[in-house]
């Protein structure tokens, strides 16, 4: 189940460069538990969901980045994740401890994007995302991508469009300003 | 009606990176008022354009944006309209008030692209870019993105994806500046 | 005929970002002139080329650049010509007089690369691009786009997707040093 | 047989801009020798990959860049091998004699990406990409591209993508620094 809704916004999240290769995961909330993309598959592709329960055991295949979704879940009514990689959104985490968007849509939907830490997988990566969660819609993980929350994939795909977009008028309009690490 | 032409264009328009997620908006003039793309729709996504009647009364679901192309049809002969957000023009005009293109076509079709203000959805903006449509037939809000007339939709495209290339251009030979807020 | 053979190319061309909306042209040696891309056609949609004959006199709705195309099959024995707007290749013109290709392909294929000057549509364009043409298989028009020969839209093709990618690495090794106008 | 595998490889390196034209070459292990993309195809088309023997012999039309693959294969226990010119990576390979990445997925996957010399096609490129091999299971061949070597071309697919990932992070954080030649 969910399968096709995966694989449409998996091809949105590609076709706009917010995602490569067989990166990046997608989960929906779900009675007990939540779908979560399978661990090295794409998400352009047609793939079976696996199921993580909310005690935290995951089928085999799970993403390994299951985790910041079981947390993420705990902690907000989320009914969908979106975690992908979009180049403007990593390359600005290295420079800013949160990000403001300048442009209207960022402005109006996340005007304030934190900027965490932490090790992908580990628990330390879900504890800060999870919590940056319950403040804002979307965070990015420092180094290594961005998280959303929403309703839905659409809407996770839509948030994750808008931080690319901010960060991308950011560049244009001076860069980041070089590595802060 | 239209349903297939707005469909055409929005996956053009998307194709070439001029708009991201549901972001923007397209009408078409028609007796008595226009048709114009529904809120939250996806322009490269199959959808039945809304109608917005000349006296200002739109039909539920109609673009939140619909009093910019109410006030552009008042104050034009446009028969479309396209808005969106290419990133290169939204950088571009957080540091200049009007966009000079270097490029033989940005210097043919649109040798004075003009940046106006005014927050999303506002009369303000409204006022402010059908004002300046009268002079030119695209430009640029502000943080925001490109307001485009036409005879057609395909028009009103050709002149958004020229807009972007000249902004890219002046980008390319040595950038915009910085932000100017 | 050859309208598959031009679709097919101009679809390429679209894909990698060397030409947007309705722009460039393309042209096919004939016995007795060439067929060229009709005026405002999409390079990336099926459309009937329109015949030029050698001595000049061009059938109803042909590029307005024929001229170009025309004067290059005198001077050269190209089979085919593709011009289009790839836009490092654009921003690098106004700050080269001839660009050095610093990779490995570039230096192979185009080692030098003529930059030529001319209005659009102009005598003079025409007269410049041929001339370069007959020393470099491709040429860029300073802030208009590039026109490349050879045995056949593929290998002109082949030949301006050389240039862009020489333009592209040279601008992400330190850009093009601004505006030389 | 395995060209259905060449051509879905071969389409998602186009669709990321990881190659462009008929540039790049990829080839699978196989009894006695490997197959191997041919001279001039197109990476994104259905084409018969061509047999290169152990002992070094390519049956007519092998990729003239079946040198490199060849001395790989002896060096390694690579099954397969993927090569592509992406901008990036190309770009960056003229600044750094080993890229560090700064990002999660490549400081996991490829933490110390080898930059090595030699023109293309030629024995000394072979010896230096092969050695490198050895130690990375990817390099950038320096002004050239990346070689990627793999269980499968998928793998080498996902490897190369990390890369230009990595190097598109490195210049958005502040550049290469200029030309080192």
């Amino acid at each position: 189940m969910y399968d096709k809704e995966f694989e449409i916004i998996g091809k949105k999240l590609f076709s706009e460069g917010l995602v490569t290769a067989n990166f990046g995961n997608m989960s929906i909330r779900e009675k007990g538990g939540f779908f979560i993309t399978a661990s090295g598959s794409f998400l352009d592709e047609s793939t079976e969901p696996v199921f993580v329960s909310d005690s935290g055991i995951p089928c085999p295949g799970a993403s390994s980045e299951y985790r910041v979704h079981l947390e993420t879940y705990k902690r907000t009514t989320a009914g969908a994740q979106v975690h992908v990689h979009p180049p403007f959104a990593v390359a600005a985490s290295f420079s800013f401890d949160e990000i403001v968007p300048q442009d209207t849509e960022g402005k109006m939907f996340c005007p304030l994007i934190p900027v965490v830490k932490g090790d992908a997988g580990s628990d330390e990566l879900a504890q800060n995302v999870a919590d940056a969660l319950t403040r804002s819609p979307v965070v990015i993980a420092r180094a290594h991508g961005t998280f959303a929350i929403g309703e839905s994939l659409k809407e996770c795909y839509i948030l994750t469009s808008i931080v690319e977009h901010a960060c991308k008028i950011i560049y244009y309009c001076g860069g980041f300003g070089g590595l802060k690490l």
